[in-house]
């Protein structure tokens, strides 16, 4: 202790703050929270994450989250099977599905090119979509990585890969999003959604 | 699952965002993070959480956290024993040790009266500290509670019951932080740094 918190209060702060997102202050009050819960809260809490993360693998087919081999997106006899929409994360999968504006399958290629990060496309799972792709079952493709730096390069390498096989490529739209006034919209994306106009008649 | 993540993952993320300080966006980056890392840092982490768990309790005399019945500073001989400092939580004995400038004890009131969030004089955890003063062996009480509303309030409640025993009772310093340049300081504080000035000479 020497004058601070018990050896393993500390221990469980320091663990704490290397998760994601938490810094030395939020990892302290998680701690402090942990150490007060019932150990009723503490058993259901530990045995949800041991549980997940013994439970939830990538789907074999599409990489989504997934506790069977196979997602259920992908084993979904109504989905549309000649589409892939081509998403950086699972999260991705969610956002796109709460639209319900979209029936095909997925593939989630689990992060995005980003040379400043070390990400090159030797790290981009993007083997068993190509995979799939030549079998020739797949009609269209659209790709919807993010908008960001990462996501356009990543856009790019995938259109690049992608146009050796016999499949139609789209790009999610990028423009000026909805409920929004123009003249707050930033430049780059105002710019984009001028060259990216689409003809109405 | 229903378009949606895996059950399993849906409730963890429920049961991290309910989580002080995490939101829903954090709780999920956390429960994707919890996924992806090791079964042998998985285990380290819960095994972490359930010990401190297990082992952390408040102090029996001045509620400070300890892996024993009384803390390492209350079982400290060298510690002056005349002397005790009030705080709201463990945190500010961490704060307060750091300094390297205080000799004496702790007691924990373990939060401060609030109002508005229905914490009355009943909530607070002072009957261990009126014992001890009703026993004559301190001689003098700091009372430490944060320069807030709550712990201004505390502090009168604090004070006003402290003073029916034979006990010296001080505040700590309120007034402009070192290294600050007074034309930025807020009214308050600077106000009240003048009200409580020191004589010099």
């Amino acid at each position: 202790m020497s004058g601070g918190f018990p050896n393993i209060l500390e221990e469980l702060i320091e663990k704490l703050e290397k998760l994601p997102g938490i810094g030395r202050r939020s990892a302290q009050r998680l701690a402090f929270h942990l150490l007060k819960i019932s150990n009723k809260e503490l058993d259901n809490l530990v045995n949800n994450i041991i549980e997940a993360h013994r439970c939830i693998k990538p789907c074999n087919l599409c990489n989504n989250f997934s506790t069977n081999e196979i997602c259920q997106i992908c084993a979904n006899p109504k989905r549309d099977r000649e589409t892939i929409c081509i998403v950086e994360t699972p999260q991705d999968v969610l956002a796109i599905e709460k639209t319900a504006q979209y029936q095909g399958l997925y593939y989630v290629i689990l992060g995005a090119l980003s040379p400043l990060e070390g990400v090159g496309p030797g790290e981009l799972n993007i083997g068993k979509l190509l995979n799939r792709l030549s079998k020739g079952e797949i009609k269209e493709v659209i790709i919807s990585t993010d908008p960001d730096n990462e996501g356009e390069l990543t856009a790019q390498f995938l259109i690049e890969k992608i146009s050796k096989y016999k499949v139609k490529i789209y790009r999610i739209s990028i423009g000026i999003p909805l409920g929004t006034q123009i003249e707050y919209i930033d430049p780059s994306t105002l710019g984009k959604a001028i060259i990216d106009r689409r003809i109405v008649i």
